[in-house]
């Protein structure tokens, strides 16, 4: 922020339009608070800043209209913008302007999908529970990167719902390059250091009514720059069911969506992602699986960064379709309040799984200047622990616990 | 077992009253199922196959004597037995003869204590919540031990409260002994193998008054044989108290009696351990300690092991006097929603303290054979996790933040 002080401060050298170039760029890479405009604001302020500085240093007409021919091509840029503003929840953490200027670029592409994904959901959750709002923090990273967190909560159909993006930049951690050479991944540091990019969309989707699962998804990128220039990049994600009580029509509907979403890429990527999210989301000292599955991939780096950016992209568009549908299904069922209290107890095996096991809530838990609230926005608003809790034999209770305990395959 | 079986099937050698002790203590270390006496039941059982036994094989009138001696005498123990047994929450693990028998070695007089413990516990909470009732599990593990869970759940005055101990023994699993190396122990094993034998008392009490708070206390005792005979010994523990809002009163009142407790053995103890607890329960993605403290302390092997078990000893008898007398004073106070709330997100911290942090919940849930429901019975019946809830200043919440985030010092 100090760069683009010095500029709005009067001191500003060169074209105006370079200026601007510099005031959007650095202002892009801060944090931004939740309903301003910062691009456009920023670009007026600049604009009458260097006003006053060309008057002060009694400038010639050329570099006057030079300015004014940018402005031009400002307002069609501002309009751009302003589209995209209607569209996302929040301005993106590296600024509109930075991602147009190297929209060619994947990590640009990826941030715009992941900005696109959290819109789309916040707009089909709020659709369906009209009188909540999402609340929408933008946050800021001191070393690097920032994000945008949208929670909404108590509403009259989610009891908490969390979309957040997340675009972080700087040097890797010791502890994180320990942690992903453990994983079998080779890195060449210059120096011990490694300068990354993590960036990636995440929710999880607690309902009031237990017969309207819990749903949870994720879809990130990461690079890494080696000592000697090569870049290293992979994508994960996945996304996956939490049912209190088992409909096997939503579970059917479920996978074959995500089913369908894989198909068009490979059709080896269902059956593989399939069993890794069984694998993942098992809670060990339990014996079950969090929930009835989906897909689960990480470390994703082939056949190319192209390729794989477009499966994600048909994953992250699956989101919707997959979950709204059983929402709205069931969000009018009628339940009774054992069905709640089975609900709650399954909430509380819910966070069992994301404090003791989940990847990516340890990690982020143990990493200076991670954002507490937005990583614990995965648990549910309430949980409940009882002791030796068993459900009758035959019961619906017992139904979902034998899935958990023994995954089916619910689209073959 | 086999080997009880084996004699009770008339297959008896020797005295009777040997062939007794032999079945007695096969059965103490076997599991007890709760309200069963199992060592008078073990003792008439034998008895009747001696008898059966003497009479096929002719033995003569100087071994039946000897036999109706032993009897009397084992009458005289059965009377101690029946007053341990009233005393007890169960039989204890190792069984009661047993016990008699190595009555000078410290893990029996060990036993002893967590088991009195566990009842002097139970019986005072009890007699707090007269319409509720303590369920009692006795357990066995497969690899060795077992132990008693006491729960009570959904009382009037108590949300939860459990009061477990265990008693297990068997091979230091690879995992457990590298832990204990990487915490300093040099432990010079044979083939591998490390004979073990752990016990403790283990407690948390969670109240349903926000005014009265959470309690938690732990006495522990391990030892491990060496290749070369030599026996390890460490006593750990501690108790501790997790308000929701601050008494000032009642804090001063239970770290002073724990300051007694302490002082009788070393002045220097009670600031070590009282420094200890406040590092200890640090919720570091929080920046809060769990609570406002207590004592805490582990691998204590000086002055000297009896020394160590007479302070362990005052500790433990500590629960009672510190605790105990906060319950009755607050178990009445009015609360409005608001405080039960703020109860609820106070939980939330407890779940997430106990499940990333606490070393004895993660090395449980870890530990193959290990009773699930026993370990996380420390968890609350309920809790909350709201986003991004922050008290107003100067509120009665800020007050007890701002203690968990600078502990203070309660008794100077």
């Amino acid at each position: 922020m100090a760069a683009a002080a010095k500029l709005l401060g009067g001191v500003a050298r060169g074209p105006p339009a370079l200026a601007l170039a510099a005031v959007a760029g650095r202002r892009a890479l801060g944090s931004v608070p939740p309903g301003v405009a910062p691009f456009r604001e920023g670009r007026r302020a600049a604009l009458a800043a260097a006003a006053g500085a060309l008057g002060g240093l009694g400038l010639g007409l050329w570099r006057w209209q030079q300015a004014e021919m940018a402005a031009s091509k400002e307002d069609e840029e501002e309009k751009e913008e302003e589209e995209l503003r209607k569209r996302f929840m929040a301005p993106p953490v590296s600024g509109l302007r930075e991602l147009r200027r190297r929209r060619r670029e994947l990590r640009s592409r990826m941030e715009l999908l992941i900005m696109e994904t959290q819109a789309e959901v916040c707009r089909a959750l709020a659709a369906l529970d009209p009188g909540a709002a999402f609340s929408v923090d933008t946050w800021e990273r001191k070393e690097g990167g920032g994000g945008i967190s949208c929670v909404l909560q108590d509403g009259e159909v989610f009891e908490k719902a969390g979309v957040n993006v997340s675009v972080v930049f700087g040097l890797l951690s010791e502890e994180a390059a320990r942690q992903m050479r453990s994983r079998g991944k080779s890195l060449k540091a210059k120096d011990g250091k490694l300068p990354f990019c993590a960036m990636g969309v995440s929710s999880v989707i607690h309902p009031k009514n237990p017969h309207v699962p819990t749903m949870h998804f994720n879809y990130r990128y990461f690079e890494i720059e080696e000592a000697d220039g090569n870049k290293q990049w992979w994508f994960g994600g996945g996304t996956d069911l939490t049912p209190t009580y088992l409909n096997e029509e939503d579970a059917v509907h479920f996978h074959k969506t995500l089913k369908e979403a894989c198909d068009k890429h490979d059709l080896k990527l269902y059956p593989k992602y399939k069993k890794w999210c069984d694998d993942y989301f098992y809670i060990k000292h339990r014996g079950e699986r969090r929930g009835i599955g989906g897909i689960f991939f990480d470390d994703v780096d082939s056949p190319s960064k192209e390729e794989v950016f477009q499966f994600v992209k048909s994953c992250a568009k699956a989101v919707v379709p997959c979950y709204i549908p059983i929402v709205k299904r069931h969000c009018h069922d009628s339940f009774t309040p054992e069905e709640k209290l089975w609900q709650q107890i399954r909430r509380g095996r819910y966070v069992e799984f994301n404090l003791v096991y989940d990847r990516g809530t340890k990690f982020g838990l143990l990493t200076p200047g991670s954002r507490i609230e937005s990583i614990l926005m995965s648990l549910p608003l309430t949980a409940r622990w009882e002791y030796m809790h068993t459900p009758p034999e035959s019961s619906k209770e017992a139904e979902i616990l034998e899935v958990l305990r023994n995954p089916k395959d619910w689209v073959h």
